[in-house]
């Protein structure tokens, strides 16, 4: 038997596993660090939409290791089997057995297969991270004709975008009235509703899915009010379920949103063990509820703070829940937003005022890549604390929608966004007249 | 005699006044709002350079009044002769007398010629923001074969970079040992170089200019060192001048650094009267000193709070000083900067810690517009607290340096960028394993 031994022992290698090591070797260049993964070539987790269209394979999408070995990080390829937190040391379905000194979780997250009629025809998928499954999809993808997705969050909308583009027929089918409901209000979905319309896609709205029609292939998705959508594949996409099985096969205590509890370092209830990333738990920004956000961004910003403080506090962490940062392009329009929408900043209790801006990316509509950019900015109304933004224009909205979140991190308001002092470019930038991120911020004050 | 009267006069009709108008009259819209100028047709100041080669002419970077007319602001073409602060009236060379319950100078700034023998000569010019000579200038720089333009700040780089490309035979002379030393690190400078030689731009460094030869018309430029350039046209591109003779002549304070006193909202020494723009007072946000800052994007920030502020203090400006936040666009490589340099910190005392951070701005190389993006922030060494920061890539620079620019504003710590939450999306950022941002906070982190 084989017995090995790493200071630091990572779980995992998607990027909320790389940057823990990668930020652990940082601080800690004296500590040996190993990653532990059950396959050999991980997918970069967002580009995964790209593969059916801009980057045109599964292999175009892998994550590079090489940054990562270049620092000095070593990767095991197998399974683990089981942990004792007692002894630190990990059993792996390989036979091998690792002792540690500090081990981080980095399990990630399930597609959820939902419990329909007709999901175990062939021709239905789910939006796998594993290379194999989606190799699968795609070859399925790639000889059909007609393609259904159900579920308009942002994987089903990115998804389907691509499909299309790449000239499917494809339909889309959401139980809520909009798409995007997780990070856009109705005005800024509709934009991303419009985008996929121009590309051909069918969106069926307030839709629920009754059945999944055919022999033992797919036919057909049968929606509740009895309408049929043919199809020759289904890919349901309706949210990622934490992988927490061995996490709470070690004893490691469970949080009530079902993901791996920590603190605010992402120390969990075991000594020397940590969280990080879709598996770990979160607290809302504005509510300190369980955060529902599983983004890739969301498991980096977690990993860097628990890397640096394996073994000591070195970064501190101001007390601050998980903010969500969304951006992607749909069609010809980018969309970016951060925070609470103004429906749900109502809901959780907020009287809320938003402010809206409009103006051009460029200084003037003859400069090239100019485009309309629109920002709306929701405000607590009292006290002018923003709660949230959204942003529609072209490349520039991803470092908007940043400019947002840190607005929101640092509880800015509209006031102090109204005097913000930026920067302009005739071929980078909105003109110094109309800089929409402000013109959204004097717009609410004049309407408190 | 025509006597009229208007509750807001504003005098200048550039990016300052524009924006005290239309901000008045969203504030106060009952209230009359005019500009006075002195040319019917006004330019988009930061657009200038581009004329030469991106816009192709004087008369596409014109910018717009109908938004402001729009708005109901009236526009007076006349030039004002002197203003009585008692009485409360302008006087015009065009015979008018105009009361009003606010003035606003908005009046700008003009290029210094500076006194070097030669610079009469048929051939040599500044850059004007006067649409006339500007088109003397545009058409002289068609004609020419080589062109030189003395001084390597903003305007001169982004002159020279336009013209390189318009296919002319072009050298840049600058006194210091890099060019931009207003916002760049050499390091940094050194990018903007290596991209204006590429075009084919000769630039001297360290160089003085002695004297401009040449009959009526200038033949060439003579350096300190005995060194000579054969010119058709020489601009000289070595700063602007503001405006203040008008508020001098009307007896308002003029500050230490020659332009117009003003309080933090543009209030000056005169009662209803108030300045905005590159002719009125600002403070350094780190010094208190004297801003030398002369940007539009400044201007209209000022303009922002004077025009909400006119009758009552609406928006508050929680005491902050200027922070110069600069982009532009050098052959293939935006760059932007905010707040010190390491240079400029250093000479002011600080200690410094200056990070680092590389990446792509795209998620993989594969990806459409992907490029590379640097970034350099400035932290003080014992608090922590970021100085400056430094940024190049491509579009998005825009949009990053307004970022750090609102870092700076809010006095962010390395460890509060280094734990920041952004979104990332693969066509539109850098990977969230890679936030360069991000990355240079950390670097600093370990640093300190």
């Amino acid at each position: 038997m084989c017995i090995m031994k790493y200071d630091v022992l990572i779980i995992g290698g998607g990027p909320a596993g790389i940057v823990t090591a990668t930020t652990a070797k940082k601080f800690y260049p004296a500590k040996s660090v190993a990653i532990i993964k059950k396959e050999e070539t991980s997918l970069v987790p967002c580009g995964i939409p790209y593969i059916f269209k801009t980057l045109g394979s599964v292999e175009a999408d892998v994550m590079p290791t090489k940054p990562a070995e270049n620092l000095g990080i070593e990767f095991i390829i197998d399974e683990v089997e089981d942990v004792d937190v007692k002894a630190k040391v990990v059993r792996t379905k390989g036979g091998k057995s690792i002792s540690y000194e500090k081990l981080v979780f980095a399990t990630g997250s399930t597609p959820v297969m939902p419990r329909i009629e007709g999901v175990e025809k062939k021709g239905v998928f789910t939006v796998s991270k594993n290379i194999e499954e989606l190799r699968k999809l795609h070859e399925a993808v790639k000889k059909a004709e007609k393609v259904v997705i159900v579920g308009g969050g942002f994987i089903g909308v990115e998804v389907g975008e691509q499909i299309a583009k790449a000239g499917k027929k494809f339909t889309m089918v959401e139980m809520m009235d909009q798409l995007l409901p997780a990070a856009f209000d109705k005005e800024f979905a509709r934009i991303a509703e419009e985008e996929l319309k121009k590309l051909g896609v069918e969106v069926y709205l307030n839709s629920t899915v009754k059945r999944i029609t055919g022999n033992s292939s797919v036919e057909a998705v049968e929606l509740a009010d009895g309408r049929k959508i043919e199809a020759d594949v289904v890919i349901m996409s309706v949210g990622y379920r934490p992988n927490i099985e061995l996490a709470k096969k070690a004893g490691l205590r469970i949080s009530i949103g079902n993901r791996i509890w920590t603190d605010e370092y992402g120390r969990t209830s075991e000594k020397d063990v940590f969280a990080v990333g879709d598996c770990s738990e979160e607290k809302d920004f504005f509510t300190r509820e369980t955060s529902r956000v599983m983004l890739a961004s969301t498991a980096t910003f977690e990993a860097r703070i628990v890397g640096a403080n394996l073994y000591s506090l070195k970064v501190v962490r101001v007390n601050k829940g998980t903010v969500g940062v969304f951006s992607t392009f749909v069609g010809d329009v980018a969309l970016g937003a951060a925070g609470l929408t103004e429906e749900m900043a109502k809901k959780e209790g907020f009287e809320v005022v938003a402010g809206y801006g409009e103006s051009l990316n460029r200084h003037l509509a003859s400069i090239p890549g100019a485009a309309k950019t629109k920002v709306k900015l929701i405000f607590a109304k009292e006290s002018g604390v923003i709660l949230g933004g959204q942003v529609t224009g072209r490349y520039e909205v991803g470092e908007m929608v940043n400019q947002i979140a840190m607005a929101i991190q640092n509880n800015l308001t509209a006031s102090e966004i109204d005097t913000l002092q930026i920067g302009t470019h005739p071929l980078l930038t909105s003109a110094p007249t109309t800089p929409p991120v402000i013109l959204a911020a004097e717009d609410a004050l004049r309407k408190m």
